[in-house]
């Protein structure tokens, strides 16, 4: 890319883990002539300017867009769709809308209204995150060797697909083209899922006596420690992923439900062999892992 | 300690990854003048050789124990009763026997039987474990840092209770001495139930048609390869736990469930507060675990 800019003007809508660790990127490999950063709080804005994150910060995310080329939006999924409202009659015309959000099919109907003709909005999703929010927790580095899934649809404009691929390929990603319903299903499984069941195990501990839970804490490094990093995520970002990923999530809940009773009932009546016939089964999924290179 | 071994002989019946690790303790510290390992197989026994982790083998229980200061069982804990009625006759007036069973009242009451008199059962349970196993997965650093519970009884010989508690001290851990009930309460919660749920998950992508489970193990890196790590503990092992320590884990399971339950509706009828509710406090409960130094 030598000394050329992919994108003169960026407006990052939502500094957080993934909107701050973008602009990290774009500041080590140049990637923008001009970042303008946006945010609700003053106070994330002062944090953006200390660490030198953008050029610009504003809380006016109508003039903020006005010179874009690109914009991100990194917010939690519940806002977009205002948030593509508000910004829609100052978007450029030739300007690229694309966002990071964990659900595709509910923010794609969410912010797809909005982009007027002459822009183009590509749907995107980094899978890369840590327990840790706030423009201070970001990292270039967060997304290298990570896939990022674009899921456009047939409309999509290919030139548009193709910078916002550039841009994640520069980020050290590998990136994926899937329809947008297949994405929210397989994310429900290897994410939405997972993450439930660890704020929910976490819950119950939570509601336990005082001196109970301290000692769940003080021997928590034997299985639970794990569930605990998982569900120290953003509390407002997963909100609004199972708000907006609904039918996906309970269909993968009721099947882990139906296999959750299975399980219990054998070790009700102690079905030795079920039990050990799953766990070896559980051993091989890790193993594919391991050899796809995932682990 | 200086030149002098904590025990002259050490009989360890099983050597994978806790009783192998254990081994190498006492290798690199030099606490017992001979080692003698136990295992089923021919295997087994030629690795342990191979790896210079005892200074005799054997599959016979009943000889290998009869000069033995110590016994160390680390072996499923299914097999435990039949293990301590096949030693119980060649056992040593004065020997210490040990376990590091992950369930404590099943295990004692199978084999505390076939303790003999002027012999003391110390029970114990090291939480520390990877998901690993057999002797080749051992490292002497395994314990280091990590609690080690006790759960003697009103009976057992304090002079032995210190004996066991010295040898884990070595290892690096910290000991603790609890109940043996409420032990196998508070791991149902920490460890057993943890890990039953990651198996269940595992267990449901397994059941996935190909195409499916493909793509799962592709996108793992977004909180499902947590679980799989888990889950790729040993099968027999963990079977064993289940089956021997099933009243705590059926009661665990069931609050579990109940607040599954609950969540389950929340993300149905559309319940934001009680969702974000819910993800702060795990965030909390994180935290406890950070200013604990569990993280």
């Amino acid at each position: 890319m030598s000394d050329e800019s992919m994108f003169d003007t960026v407006c990052l809508i939502g500094i957080g883990l993934i909107g701050s660790s973008l602009a990290r990127v774009m500041r080590r490999d140049h990637l923008a002539r001009h970042i303008i950063a946006c945010a609700r709080t003053d106070a994330t804005l002062a944090k953006v300017s200390e660490l030198g994150l953008a050029d610009e910060t504003s809380k006016d995310l109508g003039k903020a867009v006005e010179n874009a080329d690109l914009v991100v939006i990194s917010t939690p999924i519940g806002t977009n769709g205002a948030i593509a409202e508000t910004i829609s009659a100052h978007l450029k015309q030739g300007a690229i809308v694309t966002d990071v959000g964990s659900v595709k099919q509910a923010v794609m109907a969410a912010i797809t209204p909005h982009i007027p003709e002459g822009v183009h909005f590509v749907p995107g999703h980094p899978l890369a995150g840590t327990e840790n929010s706030g423009p201070e927790a970001g990292f270039a580095e967060l997304f290298e060797g990570r896939w990022c899934v674009l899921t456009p649809d047939e409309k999509t404009d290919p030139d548009a697909i193709d910078q916002v691929a550039a841009l994640w390929h520069r980020a050290g990603s590998k990136v994926d083209m899937m329809d947008a319903e297949h994405h929210d299903s397989v994310l429900a499984l290897t994410s939405h899922l997972p993450t439930l069941i660890a704020f929910n195990i976490v819950g119950t501990v939570a509601d336990l006596e005082d001196s109970t839970k301290q000692e769940v804490v003080k021997y928590s490094a034997t299985g639970f420690r794990d569930f605990t990093r998982i569900a120290a995520q953003d509390p407002v970002m997963w909100r609004d992923v199972y708000l907006n990923n609904r039918e996906a999530v309970l269909e993968m809940l009721q099947r882990f439900s139906e296999d959750l009773s299975r399980l219990q009932r054998a070790i009700r009546w102690g079905e030795a062999d079920m039990l050990e016939d799953l766990f070896r089964r559980s051993r091989d999924v890790r193993r594919n892992i391991i050899d796809a290179g995932q682990a």
